[in-house]
């Protein structure tokens, strides 16, 4: 099994699925990539959310706050122009359902895997960044105009008293 | 066994006996509250790390950068006076060893659980907000001169394609 391949296509696959079943939509994507311990600049809402058991790692959902409103929007079919609580719930739910899918299918690969609870970041000027110690494969969709990331990192859980790898979310101060 | 009890216990020794093994020093505690749904003022380093398994639940770490300089000056014995990548991966692990910590005394209770990996933000007047659904228990110990806070909220997993429960961590903009 090709990790890089498994999580790439259930990426795809899981955000589609959820675009198109919850907001009737379709999900483009425009780009595929691997982000080894670089700072990514970030501005608007980022969520995460951990995946733990035999492998360990994050999931995460990065876009802008105009896009988090109208997803929300979508979602809660009521119109939403401002970041509030609703948005970031309305986040969270993407993020704990797509990468949901993902975890999924990658349990049928890598046996059991259970999710965290999610959480959402929502600033201006801020990074996220990992360490170089594991890679994240990025996948780039294209919603309503603008990009919507997904983002995964996930490796063999070597928990050993010492943290596996980290990532950072940085908000530039 | 009652839950709160038992995390209350559980963060109590973790930090404890980390802060003793680790950095040489005590780490009393000056209160422990629950927090349900309302939002707190941040204003630091805010660390969060999954909790998943037939419990879910985040394990959380806040400090003022100023503390986090202190900790990881003490973890790596050497002088840090500005929270920069190393400050970050520092305080990263000392939640994933508390945090683990509080996960081994929970799986005796909860059967087995796993830990994501852990995320850490910096910023300037940004809040955390955990929706009104779960309760975090919310240890203050005092170190150094200043607060630390941990935090832990857990939930029996109700995963349905739902999100069970949601923390939310907004940067004021």
């Amino acid at each position: 099994m090709n990790l890089q391949k498994l999580l790439t296509e259930s990426i795809l696959g899981s955000a589609a699925h959820v675009f198109t079943t919850m907001l009737g939509q379709d999900l483009p994507h425009t780009q595929v990539s691997i982000e080894a311990g670089t700072p990514d600049a970030n501005d608007g809402i980022a969520s995460f959310i951990g995946i733990a058991g035999a492998w360990a790692g994050t999931g995460s959902i990065t876009c802008s706050p105009a896009l988090a409103c109208r997803l929300c929007s979508r979602m809660l079919m009521v119109e939403v122009t401002a970041v509030d609580e609703e948005v970031l719930v309305a986040v969270a739910e993407l993020t704990n359902i797509i990468i949901g899918g993902v975890k999924t299918d990658l349990e049928a690969h890598l046996g059991p895997l259970g999710l965290s609870l999610p959480t959402v970041v929502f600033g201006r000027n801020f990074k996220t960044r990992s360490s170089a110690r594991h890679e994240w494969i990025v996948v780039d969709f294209h919603w309503d105009g603008e990009p919507l990331m997904v983002r995964i990192c996930l490796a063999p859980n070597q928990r050993t008293g010492r943290v596996p790898a980290t990532h950072l979310c940085t908000i530039e101060v």
